[in-house]
């Protein structure tokens, strides 16, 4: 069966990442084409994404029926449907445990994103230090629940995993200074691992 | 089948209002306690709701087992599922219709509570009209999609008109100086009719 989709992502975009890695693992390369948006912000308007996203969000999705869906849970789910894929389990157990982990992720790449906004677009003489303090703190206490869980995580990832991988990956990109690595050995060693993956690894932001 | 489940909610939290519309409609009344979590801001920290979300937003929902779940989508995907419920369809096409109109109702919801942040929590120094009216203007869009779609609304409700009823109540209660309705003559009519559901009326936010 061949589609003829478009995502339309930015390289930084940790979001658009976790797409992006699902297209790979479901070999749906050829039946979804990259568009880059090019530099997107939340004081800039893109009439091409706006076109296909209302609110001129990123990653969006046009489907083959002039259709478009976006926010990037439901355009895995999606695709992972139109694949038969195996990274949104049926049984309830496992795809609820799954489904949990990636609201945790997301929410932390939420967090994130909304921080980077603050201390780069946000004019400087605009920032609220006691609002980046709070943010910090739940994102660390984020990566401290991950930590204390990791050992759990499956060993083939699912959606909850690879969501995971795009908030480490997104804080090594744009916050290194963090070091969510200290005190963390066990999910250090697990992002170490599931960065073998070339999925993972073809898609490192930039 | 008895539950004792436990949902962490703030009355004025749209969010919280999916839930507590789904958990009337699927008549769990019994199975889940509501818990108010008083204020909660992104600036101030509540140490039983970081026990249940490390990332302390709501709404929250502790499990029978000691689990959690948060992200208000993924709580109401959980709860039509052990009540079997029809709010989130299995067949494909009603399924990806209805959580597309969640994810944008959801996206809106968003904006609109950041806005809300910004124009209240944030010292008035420190706010941004630019950014201000980026959002505005987005969730303004996201209105203008809903007033072209609402005629293909589902007659009985499914998540996502659930959803869009929760981001017009918020509008009214936190932005009635926004006048939604203005223009939208479509969308004001379907909202006074889904108004008259029990769900609905009674969870008005406050």
């Amino acid at each position: 069966m061949a589609f003829a989709m478009k995502l339309i992502f930015a390289p930084a975009s940790p979001f658009a990442r976790k797409v992006r890695i699902l297209i790979i693992e479901l070999g749906l390369q050829d039946s979804v084409t990259l568009v880059d948006a090019g530099a997107v912000s939340p004081v800039s308007n893109n009439g091409d994404l706006n076109s296909v996203n209302p609110l001129g969000m990123l990653p969006a999705l046009k489907l083959d029926n002039g259709d478009s869906l976006s926010d990037s849970p439901l355009i895995c789910e999606y695709l992972n449907d139109l694949a038969d894929g195996p990274f949104f389990p049926s049984d309830a157990n496992r795809r609820f445990r799954t489904l949990g982990l990636q609201a945790l992720a997301d929410g932390m790449l939420d967090l994130s994103v909304a921080l980077r906004y603050e201390t780069t677009f946000r004019p400087e003489q605009l920032r609220w230090q006691t609002w980046i303090d709070f943010q910090n703190e739940k994102v660390q206490r984020g990566l401290d629940k991950l930590e204390s869980i990791c050992n759990q995580f499956e060993p083939t990832p699912l959606i909850g995993e690879i969501t995971v991988a795009c908030v480490l990956g997104y804080l090594d990109f744009r916050f290194a200074d963090l070091d969510w690595r200290a005190g963390r050995p066990a999910l250090t060693d697990w992002f170490e691992q599931i960065m073998l993956l070339e999925s993972l690894a073809n898609t490192r932001p930039g």
